[in-house]
């Protein structure tokens, strides 16, 4: 993966274990699940379609929401921060986080001040739930 | 807003109603509704701030969506297509959707032809979502 697009964690643990670190470790750093998508159960019931277990989660830090969408509404069609988990066919789970500075590159809100610092406060703590999951993944496993 | 971030549409019609139109016009389109997420709630609920009605409805293509996913399973990250909706200080209400090919260009996803494709059926998709919307805003205002 670009590793402009997001930050990826591998981690030892089975799907399920993995979707609750990651919901643990966002917790952490202010971020609550708004949103969460079952995708193999979506593609079962509405193509008949067998695929690994993935989890589309979705992530909000309310006060930094806020002060973006108060900002430019617009910026609700990035939100929430997307945070996947899939089960990987080599073992184990795999992890992405997307990167809400890369988001704000898509029709140059970049060049929003206000917007560029929710964005890099947002990145700094996705990049602090990346590491927590890597340091609880050494601890564990 | 950025023509190329997404499409916006002004409706004459209150918050609720153009939410309703909204669900209606992506279903004829084969988008079904995955998730719905009531900023205004949130805000009041997290934070205490009030903020106006405002909906983000995370819209999803199941066909479009597994052939993405199974090209590359990155694009989750960027799922489902973002739809907002908010009551207009000015009256009726703003609805923006998503250009999904602008956002396979975070990470230069657009390089894979496949991915490319997927996208710019969704696109085509969502501006006939968006006439419609327009059309039917023209008709019974």
């Amino acid at each position: 993966m670009s590793q402009e697009l997001g930050f990826e964690v591998h981690l030892e643990s089975s799907f399920e274990e993995a979707v609750n670190n990651v919901i643990a470790a966002l917790k952490v750093e202010g971020f609550g699940v708004l949103t969460r998508i079952d995708v193999k159960k979506i593609m079962r019931e509405k193509l008949g379609e067998e695929f690994r277990p993935y989890a589309i989660i979705g992530a909000c830090n309310p006060p930094l929401a806020h002060r973006a969408l108060s900002t430019d509404s617009v910026v609700g069609l990035m939100l929430p921060c997307n945070v996947t988990v899939e089960a990987d066919p080599r073992g184990g789970s795999l992890v992405r986080l997307a990167n809400p500075e890369m988001m704000m590159q898509v029709g140059n809100l970049e060049n929003n001040l206000s917007l560029r610092e929710v964005a890099t406060e947002a990145r700094t703590r996705l990049e602090s739930v990346t590491k927590a999951l890597l340091e609880a993944s050494y601890r564990y496993n």
